[in-house]
């Protein structure tokens, strides 16, 4: 972009991310506004119990609707990942895992926001509950694996994030496919 | 959650997107703010020229940084969302396509916003371009299609959107694996 200069500003701040406003300043002195969410990441999970997948039912503000998705959760700013992701677990499904298996990364909405998800596949799952968070509205959804992994694929699973996750899973253990 | 009641403002409002703030009071006094990104939906294309996928190299202002990615935007409030994905396409590309072939649509980042993006498959491709926004900063990257679909497996693709669509893709044309 051939601004002249630019400069942002916090305009809003709430307990996971915060949006930024640039102003950028054009040479024909034009002023272009653009936003971004400042945000400190968040993991996604795959727990595998005996042939199922938890998935979670979850209320959605951003939606106003129940969706089906795999449990995931914001990172606190100062959080490690690994931690953050065996608190969502224990928070969303009730679980808490002896084995941890990192699958990498991605962008959600580079567009949008900074927010990287890390992925985890979780298994050896024990019933060791945390409380849930009180503004979140949660039920538990096992699906046998192969199902899940059909889902992924022809579209009933509408959801991004658990999408990618489910496929790093299948290549991991399956890596010819 | 048991609120008493909820309020919501928009507090800041751009171009693409706004960002809704709603403020829930509680039983017991107190208040909580949950913010979401109110968002018109976008397109992800897969645009496919003879044996090559054609990504994009883009600037992404939310990471300060170039990433790989496919060719993407956002709806216009009113737009129709195959005219979208045409003009993107031409914008980004240059190239605008005979064929387009609707794969569905997925929620990208639900916790964070309602934007909704449906993915097309783009082929009989012909070189017709439109000029591309003036605050972006793009550069077309064609790549194999194996080697793509295999970087969106093995991680070395981190963008999740074109994961997805490469993914449908693949389903289309090979609903097998």
């Amino acid at each position: 972009m051939k601004e002249q200069y630019s400069t942002s500003r916090i305009q809003w701040s709430g307990l996971s991310w915060r949006l930024r406003v640039h102003q950028h300043t054009l040479k024909d002195g034009r002023v272009l506004e653009r936003a971004v969410i400042e945000h400190p990441g968040s993991v996604v999970i795959v727990p595998m119990l005996e042939d199922q997948i938890l998935f979670v039912s979850q209320y959605r503000l951003a939606l106003d609707s129940t969706i089906l998705e795999l449990p995931a959760g914001n990172r606190g700013w100062d959080e490690d990942w690994l931690s953050s992701a065996k608190r969502e677990l224990r928070e969303e499904t009730g679980y808490a895992a002896q084995n941890w298996l990192a699958l990498g990364e991605i962008w959600l909405a580079p567009g949008l926001t900074n927010e990287l998800m890390k992925i985890y596949c979780a298994t050896d799952l024990q019933w060791n509950p945390l409380p849930a968070d009180d503004d979140e509205e949660i039920e538990l959804k096992p699906l046998p694996f192969d199902e899940a992994q059909a889902m992924a694929l022809n579209g009933q699973l509408p959801d991004a994030k658990s999408i990618v996750a489910l496929l790093r899973v299948k290549t991991h253990f399956s890596p010819d496919l």
